[in-house]
């Protein structure tokens, strides 16, 4: 490929609406979250159709250029920016077709480029429910989450994008459209590519739509920010709550109570959610989903097992509509705040419900050894065994917070290891923890990763140096 | 190799008591449910360690000998079999250790010898429901179960095999173990090769160990058949008790009442469980779980609105623990008594749940077209679009049922195709289905899969000739 070939070629395929590459139209490409990769890229285009994408990779094939599929844009882990500087960038931010809503086989098949927000609302007015929920659901897409497989409020009684995916259209390397999109809740024909398509971070092709399941529209939430003592209390009333509630109980996180000082501290909610009676340094929220034929006061009952059980002291019960909302305003809060705060250390694990107590004791004190004062923000989906832990600067501190990172990012994923946990429990590899993969995984399988990347992307085109470098 | 070698040096790795040679001894592993494969092996080895199932592998693979995993041999697409006659068996039946059961987690970590049914009894001596029932249960293994992603009645509320799997240990074809067994519910660090070995046939991989979810048990079901007039009004039915239950309907089966006919005929059950008010030619079964928090009397009141709405006639209700064994009896016996008549033709098919009253008019009238009389026996899991869908010779017929076969077979396909149903939707491809794969799975997606399969078992040991042939 000569230098200035390609594009007039990818020109002609996208047309002048879909490519784009002056600097002031790639920033809305190349910016991400974090502000942690600063890589460029050769072009973004904007395909409006699977033909189109397929036509790009067709052209990307034959020329040997790399390709970067990006969603909203919104992921953590410069999964969805160049890693190397010479790729394209391909946004599926245009493919926004709504193809299908089955209400009777509650599946729905969105293009790539719909916003979690809008499936929503389009199964909201089917009268059934997207239960998907994440902070960034305004602007993340179908494709993305998918190819991120992401998590959410509301994994514990629905699963992961994964589990909510039926089946995919994808584009392929060589730009062979995998037509997988199903309607079948069961399908035994095979191996199982959607699963395999479904968190690859577009390494293995190019998610272009989705048939995504739906469900019944609960009738009522009953919501309630409980105060603990201890994360161990808080795996306590998790196991009496999922005894008493099964599918119900459909969130249960673990709040840390400086979070909430934070916000206030920096104005990002009205007025204190919590129950003032009793304080405590640690909160659960948890919320239950009624359904027809489910009495209200469900929650209620759990809680006052709880308080006699000498579980919990305290708690703040949502009484409306309003309450609720504050509630998940101050939940998804916790990454700003913390942002507005200054600057902080951050990682996204898992291990088994029972060992967040120890896997929080142990951080704890190996960050308070490496920076004394060092502020401990640890929070989030316990009912999944998954904790956002991050850290902030000691009260005061001047000095630089990210010349501890080195050595407490080590102490944690010692921890972690111990515990069989995940360095990476649902923001992905991306670029960020390519690396740090390649030390912690399973060495037969990265070599088995290794080899699937080979076999389905032998140019090395899609995505390149997320995930595994073969 | 030369012919004597390989069995002296697989005697020495497996040892006496592990290695079956004679006729005799390999009964067991070659007779197969449907009596439609006959050939034979070398030999079978039955390896007590996952040690020893690497050791197996290496061998074979030094050697280029294929491996034909095999769990409690009760397949029905000959995926357990050998297709060529020069592979060893693997049978896992001796791994049979529970390596742990977390009741905290809900998690347990069988080896892949355990049967579903100890399972099942493992899951309720720690006070919870590994949910997983099918016919076959007192002898398929989960090694088997996952490897075929098997469904059975509780797929509706549960979903398959593969959703019941957080993580397998298995040996991959060149004899390195892959060490996936986890205990997190969340864990975006990769490919998902958990889900790429499950229902993979043992062509990617020996699975030898799991770690499966268990779940809160019920405390009491309410089990009913209802008489229906049609598998329209059953679709009707489903979308209202869907809506009224949620995931409290753990089972909704379609029956048509000539296999209670048959079972009376051929002595299979004591009595009648049908409700002889009105009779019907189709049946539900239909079964809720509840849990602590629900009130009983749940399954009448849908009952009552389903009357009310002129969809249900009349219905049999289960009042005791011994009318709903009857009911799950007559459930499994739907293959029973169909042997007991005679020779079947048979399909094991999906659609999407509001397409089941078109494909059965249609296959149907097909059939009565191709051979006038033939019965029609139509059954299973209406909840998941999965019908069993079998033919049984007229009444008095002298013919050869199975010259009608090939025609009945094209047409069915064919208007499964239109449907864009599935092929198989829970007994898997094995050998039965090779060749349909490849005749009616989307091109892109065979090549996907034979690419994997190379990458993966390049010398292709793996069992051979099974799903896909590279």
């Amino acid at each position: 490929m000569t230098p200035a070939q390609p594009f007039d070629k990818l020109l002609e395929i996208v047309g002048d609406a879909n490519f784009h590459q002056d600097d002031a139209a790639m920033v809305r490409f190349l910016d991400e979250p974090r502000d942690l990769f600063h890589k460029g890229a050769r072009c973004a285009v904007t395909p409006t159709s699977v033909a189109m994408v397929q036509k790009v990779m067709q052209f990307a094939y034959q020329n040997g250029v790399s390709v970067v599929p990006q969603g909203g844009n919104t992921g953590l882990v410069g999964g969805q920016v160049p890693a190397n500087g010479n790729e394209i960038i391909l946004s599926l931010a245009k493919m926004r077709q709504v193809r299908d809503i089955d209400a009777s086989t509650n599946v729905m098949t969105l293009e790539a480029g719909v916003t979690v927000l809008e499936a929503q609302k389009h199964a909201e007015e089917a009268n059934r429910l997207f239960p998907l929920s994440l902070g960034s659901e305004g602007t993340c897409q179908i494709g993305g989450i998918l190819s991120t497989n992401a998590g959410g409020t509301a994994v514990l009684a629905y699963g992961n994008s994964r589990d909510l995916c039926m089946g995919v259209e994808a584009v392929l390397a060589d730009g062979r459209i995998y037509n997988g999109l199903s309607k079948l809740r069961k399908d035994n024909t095979g191996y199982d590519l959607k699963d395999l398509l479904v968190g690859a971070e577009g390494t293995l092709g190019i998610i272009t739509a989705a048939s995504m399941k739906m469900f019944p529209r609960p009738r009522a939430f009953e919501t309630a920010l409980l105060n603990i003592a201890s994360p161990q209390v808080g795996v306590d009333v998790f196991e009496i709550v999922r005894e008493r509630s099964g599918n119900r109980l459909t969130s249960f996180e673990l709040l840390p109570t400086i979070g909430i000082d934070l916000q206030l501290k920096h104005d990002l909610i009205g007025r204190d959610p919590r129950s003032q009676d009793t304080p405590s340094n640690w909160h659960i929220l948890m919320e239950l989903s009624l359904f027809e034929g489910d009495q209200d006061g469900a929650l209620m009952a759990v809680l006052e097992e709880l308080v006699e059980k000498g579980l919990v002291e305290d708690a703040s019960v949502c009484n409306s509509l309003g309450d609720r909302q504050l509630m998940w305003l101050m939940r998804e809060n916790y990454s700003e705040c913390q942002k507005r705060e200054g600057d902080s250390i951050k990682h996204d694990i898992s291990v088994a419900i029972r060992d967040i107590p120890t896997l929080i004791e142990e951080v704890d004190a190996v960050a308070e050894e490496i920076l004394p004062g060092i502020r401990s923000v640890a929070f989030g989906h316990m009912g999944d065994g998954n904790i956002h832990y991050d850290f902030l600067a000691p009260e005061g501190f001047e000095g630089d917070l990210q010349a501890s990172a080195p050595a407490i990012h080590a102490a944690t994923y010692e921890i972690l290891a111990r515990l069989n946990g995940s360095i990476s429990a649902e923001h992905g590899i991306g670029q960020l923890k390519a690396d740090l993969l390649a030390q912690k995984k399973d060495p037969t399988a990265l070599d088995m990763m290794k080899s699937i990347k080979l076999a389905l992307d032998p140019k090395n085109i899609l995505n390149p140096g997320k995930i595994v470098r073969p």
